[in-house]
């Protein structure tokens, strides 16, 4: 990993090269900015955890949500799923590769009053403005699911090196929250973290194809690290995968490399995502695509700040 | 469930029919026969070991064999997989479904004298006497591979039902040894386990195809239940995973529920299997297939009772 890359040939000048022509070698940079970008800022997390979340870049909180409201979230998850199979087509509807089972429905703050309501819930905001330091937007949501015995794997990558590069989001200013609407058990194929590791920006090898979302979002090739990196990054920094209840809630930073395993259990695995970004980290022109990806993936034209739902 | 099920067509008349015939319905049998089958009887197990094996139907030994043991097994674990990567055709190499990759290795103890001799290790031959109340013998070994980022499930099921019906295994008088040759962790796909699922046998739809080893030990589809049955089972009993670094050790009953999922992980999962039977449930006659499977699968003409090695 020490030939020097050269910068991709599309787009802007980026601080986080990536993309690279083939050919050329990965690259490990270091991050040059906060992961908590307010200090002692009063707010829903306290300063060990706040210290957790700079340190291994996310956050897990269990039963977040009381029973009652889970219950209501999964009835709303229940409709998304049956809007979306009855609009298999709609480019919102992401199928599985090989198989006509949805695997993730994007934008539902647009199709879903509860869930629109559910990302300005106070104490969401809250905590999304402790640890960005700002007002924030929505820049995707989305829901996951991983039914049981049929769920596929989520494939390792840093979410923050598809933002930026295909969606010009300009730094690490930006995280998940996942909603659990089901258990997280060590079984049903539950997010695994590389703690530590959005310290480090892994300059991925691979350019990036016109509308590469339509493949990208089934299983990702195209901005992924190689398999050495992942393997080098675990060996550093281990594995985690935080469980809970129907109704925990998971922060993790946008370039905390992740990924996630089938699930043959009967039980299914459902996250609800909702990705916060501060409103001056708004997107611009991408760093590494000829053409921004879809509204429904990122948010572009209706950057508003959120407000506390009442 | 109610239906009654026929006995399968072919083969002898079972105690645990299944292989029924399609439109048949599953039925839910009680163990009938014990699952430790010496009472208070010395030997390496402590009571209360004995009394969980009995309950939940397996046990975990965490760090059983010492480094030094586990780094010469791994030495001959890397021999045994270049001679199987050089010998794909060998019918004792079992490839992954779609690729080339070495999924299993058969008989491990006629190609390999150092696991020959562990199969014969005095302490797992004490614990293999001291479950199942009789001299024993090695029905089948192999080794599961489940290498980092590649590696695939396996489908749930319960040995015994193949055993029974393919091997003609007349009753559940035998349990399956697992060494594991690297670390298990929560993350790579370890064996997940339906604890006390081997008090209930459950009679599988589907009649048996001839040579039917030559697609299951790929990708199991006869002999295993349906969704409904396993997700039952896993609402009655939960599930576990027993974890451990390489040299654990993990004993379960043939009618142990079990299944695992596929590894994204860059951490192996390696597994060698002896399956010990005792002398008095030597296999006869398949109870539901035309013809036995082939001696590297089901040991039928080499039955000796094993020797404790010196």
């Amino acid at each position: 990993m020490n030939a020097e890359p050269q910068p991709a040939r599309v787009g802007r000048t980026s601080p986080y090269p990536s993309r690279l022509p083939e050919g050329s070698s990965e690259r490990f940079l270091s991050r040059d900015v906060p992961t908590v970008w307010t200090e002692g800022a009063a707010g829903p997390l306290e300063a060990r955890e706040l210290a957790h979340f700079a340190k291994e870049g996310f956050h897990a909180s269990p039963s977040f949500f009381a029973p009652a409201d889970v219950a209501a979230m999964q009835i709303e998850l229940e409709a998304q799923l049956a809007w979306a199979r009855a609009n298999a087509d709609d480019p919102r509807v992401i199928l599985e590769p090989g198989s006509d089972a949805v695997r993730s429905i994007f934008a539902v703050h647009e199709t879903s009053e509860r869930f629109a309501g559910l990302a300005r819930d106070p104490r969401l905001l809250g905590l999304a403005r402790q640890i960005l330091g700002d007002e924030v937007y929505l820049h995707q949501t989305r829901l996951n699911l991983k039914p049981g015995f049929d769920g596929k794997e989520f494939w390792w990558h840093s979410d923050f090196e598809t933002w930026h590069h295909e969606d010009g989001m300009p730094t690490m200013r930006c995280f998940s929250c996942v909603v659990a609407l089901s258990e997280i058990t060590e079984h049903n194929g539950p997010v695994m973290f590389v703690p530590g590791s959005h310290q480090t920006f892994v300059s991925c090898v691979g350019e990036t194809p016109d509308a590469n979302h339509e493949r990208s979002l089934r299983a990702q090739t195209i901005g992924v690290p190689s398999r050495e990196a992942i393997a080098t990054l675990v060996e550093r920094h281990g594995l985690v995968a935080p469980k809970g209840p129907a109704g925990t809630v998971i922060l993790f930073d946008c370039n905390l490399m992740h990924g996630s395993g089938g699930n043959v259990t009967p039980l299914p695995r459902h996250h609800l995502f909702f990705v916060y970004n501060a409103m001056s980290n708004r997107v611009g022109p991408p760093y590494s695509a000829r053409h921004p990806r879809p509204e429904h993936i990122a948010t572009r034209t209706k950057i508003t700040p959120l407000i506390d739902a009442s």
